[in-house]
């Protein structure tokens, strides 16, 4: 019934390699479908004006497309002057999902920016951000604590995201775009290891649904959880 | 407990004055405790070139704060050169949340456009931005459908929202400024007057919350939802 | 002989209602019939660069305009990107006119910064905008006075505005819309109380005046200035 | 008493030299003192949206400083991103000023837009632009007359501005640059060679006049458009 | 003697992987020792208002970095609301010397836009990107030739780039970035497979050199060459 | 055969008036056939951040065309809100070439900019702005020298550039308008007044060249310098 022929309840393959950058702190590939993310984490010993002097760390994270990551070429943001509101919402919610997993007194005053770039879209690139984000911010706090910069893991509980939606009346987990682009309704659920809720943003497009509906896409999502969150655990060794 | 002296189940209260503007097809200024909001609807018969030809109507929406609506002076945007993250979001978030409500084949090829300028700032300002909205929405459809140029009803099941949070533990309905600023999880829950949903976005800023936690503040959003729309069916006499 | 049965010396009615806004040190919105803006002002102590170390105060305005505030509906400047050159002449004027009533050694180096939001639009929005730009700063001077952050009174003498111009070949006084729209000359009056001059701006589109016809639309303005200023007294008590 | 040594009453000299640009349809340098401007007038046989199909011309202007024309080095406004207020403010009034000269039905539904460009500053460059602004349309406009695609000259009586002001308590004609930065009122007066008047703008920086001193300045003006005007027929032979 | 222990006249390794992406009408990922360049090819059937009509096709490019390409953090374009001089002036050169190796005619009126974007930067981006583009741009006609819309090959001799410079005194291929930021000359030489000249660029920081060494790298940059187009080749399969 | 009936190896005329504003430090305007070119050069004791400390001086460009230096007007790039890409690489053009020629220790920790403002364009205006813009820059340096701010001359040999091309298939020197719109290649050769090269680029535009005929336009480029070079000397007494 599902375009790729996926059940109901079945990701698409996954696959997350890291250090796939010299110079970035953290870095890995991650792969959901054909959908594929480039993560980096960045650190910096400064924070943003707002959190200067507070003793906390701060973890922010932007998010762009390649023009041609699409099926029709996008205009490059950059050439259009500004970033767009779609890229505004999605690159908060990443910063805001990863702060939730970090114990920003154990980072200390620092700042690390996590980048997600999108190399190639086929639906689900926020909670691939979200998912991929979390592993190369790993991967720098892991940095840091070698080199004894942090002394106690700021990040306990992973991180990560995975969209649901109803298509063709049928709660589904993972979609792909074609099933993205048909579906009246959708969420993207972002959780830590143990099912913690950190945002989930569920809307309907010229649609509404109910109560019972949310609760099976929640329950879809914390299938997809586990899978991922097990991916992350292999990639970063933790 | 709550710094308003409120019960934990207790809405501000609300007031929706219409055709506060004399230009405006339809208008409000809803207040919400002292979140004050001015609500205009603009009827044009254009729409988007991605609408054009399809028959279908299209309803958008914009979203802005007075510079001195909150406690220190904020920086008027048209000044920075450009609409923040957060004012991109909002306004995309009210434009989606009042399109579900609406039958755009009965709407016709032709553009409403609500405006929503918040004249103070006390929290909750997108929420009341969407119930209002709603009533300009339907004040500006009523006079279309007065004059013949709309002739069944595309605004049947009246739209509103409302947020609630986690504050000092408990689940709180309709956070004001001081609760919002304390919160660690909030929510806003966008509903029709039978409450199918449209939107939930229910999110931790450096904290988790349980499934169980969601479930608590659903049943509270339908209780605000209620008080809304009675005030709204008030205002429109629908 | 005026659209609106006025005669050529008469003032639309005035009313200035105060602190209809709780945030702002001053605030006030002032209708002059069917123009209505908001005004606050917010106090602030630092001042701009070129003022620094000086012990004198700064007084500056800005300007803007809600979409629907007029017939058709206007662009959002901030969607647009920047301030259009009638919004950046409005704002520099008021800011000027205000800051010649201003004892700016009185006022000790701090800045205050007067908004003027119309709301509503009738033709002599900037003439409103000073003359309610005003009262909202007197209000806020006030609270400094009361306050002991300021000994003197740094605005003994009132400043009002009103515009004038030719309309179907008879000078008239406070144009509305209609009337702004065809006349070929209007100008913009700025005095105190006492009908010292701060600014005249009278210009002609396409179009020329006799110094006779300058001097007859200058004798209706201090009719007009002095019903403003009785208003101005009654609204801030002084 | 003046820093330049000039009577109250005395212009600085004025030149005129045209034809200084291969590529432009009328040009001119005009010189007023040590400022000096280059204007330029381009035809175009198309007109702005809100003209189209009218039958009438249309006249504009724009203006710009270079970057050393000033005592310290301005900002190039191409590398700000944007014209800045007191441009925007310019350029306006000097197109106002010249469409008061032009018959918009014999000049016929096209453009002519003026450049005015400051190659040098000491004050007065608004007024000088208009005056030599005027020139450069003159020539351009006896272009489209030789060439018979105009009939009736639309540019019967010439246009020229002066500013005038207050310094050291003495009424003044035609400031330089160190009289206007001390001067607390200043006015720019544009006029017809009949001494028809086109736009008055007289501000005060922090002060206020009467109209007896506003009435001194205009007798100022009036001697100064008249030599301008003696200047401007020379260097068109008109 | 250089960092990299190379030869004075030896390339970094090369490598070109093809079909990297599957929206796309052709990219590759090239990889110049450790700078890498995600290339693509964009087929689009409209063309620029400057070429329409004309029956001749165009191909521009577009060049980008990722913010963590480098060793410390750029800041993303986008976010800085414009593309920097340096990428403009490079996306032009990619574009100029793409265009110079494509037979316009047998193209026909189509549009090819080559993306460039650095994932990796390690010195000589915009050679890579030139050679990688080549590549791409060369993929995406032999699709148009397998589908008959392009009848006779536009694309007869590859185009390649190599930079070459002055290193501590000594003539060097292929610059590294421990390279580049020590010379005081470098180059960068655009040509065909058989040598003939496209664009040379050569510049020299606070320094000069002779005619001598201009030809010294010359002759370095014409073995770069031979050794890229063998690689394209290869990669193409032409 | 040329259009201007011009030898194959024959410069236009060249004048270069010095002293022509009252403000900059050093100013010329150079005439290269009707190219005509003000240059401006501003000493300031500021240095950008990243010389800050280094007790280097440093030299910078800025380049603009006025809107009616050319045969149809340009849009002002101030009204734009950028500049174009074409004005980005010329200006950093300028500045690079110029720099080459400086002692950036005997300059001393200062900054000067070198303001280029086309006046009049008729080809070969970025040649004509670093030949003029040398000479603006040696008159601020000799004002320094003359005040004993600079001891030594940081400008020994003096830098000049000339443009040559292959026109109706023949190398020609010093291309104007006419010519450089037919060239299919063209290169502007920057060098010192011993022929040291500083920048050569050299491009072709749907076209390529052979290394002889490179060669041949590098021959007539120096030919042009030692004129240039003539007339620099002539300006600066030097």
């Amino acid at each position: 019934m599902r375009p790729s022929g996926r059940d109901l309840s079945e990701m698409r393959s996954v696959s997350i390699e890291t250090g796939v950058l010299k110079h970035a702190e953290g870095s890995c590939l991650i792969k959901i479908g054909d959908t594929h993310v480039l993560c980096t984490a960045t650190i910096e010993e400064r924070v943003p004006p707002f959190v200067k002097g507070s003793g906390l760390g701060w973890v922010t994270a932007e998010y762009g497309m390649l023009p041609r990551s699409t099926g029709s070429r996008m205009r490059r943001e950059a050439t259009a002057g500004k970033q767009g509101g779609r890229t505004v919402e999605i690159q908060r919610l990443i910063g805001r999902s990863l702060r939730a997993g970090v114990d920003r007194v154990a980072l200390g005053e620092r700042q690390i920016t996590v980048d997600c770039d999108v190399i190639q879209a086929d639906g689900g690139t926020r909670c691939a951000s979200i998912t991929g984000g979390w592993v190369a911010l790993k991967l720098a706090v892991q940095k840091l604590m070698k080199a004894g910069d942090v002394l106690s893991d700021p990040l306990i509980d992973p991180v990560a995201a995975v969209s649901c939606g109803i298509y063709a009346g049928q709660p589904v987990l993972d979609l792909d775009y074609p099933e993205d682009s048909e579906a009246g309704v959708d969420g993207n659920f972002i959780m830590t290891s143990t099912k913690r809720l950190i945002e989930v943003q569920m809307s309907a497009e010229g649609a509404t649904y109910s109560r019972d509906q949310m609760n099976a896409l929640l329950n879809l999502a914390e299938l997809g959880v586990d899978q991922l969150v097990a991916k992350q655990r292999e990639a970063t060794g933790a």
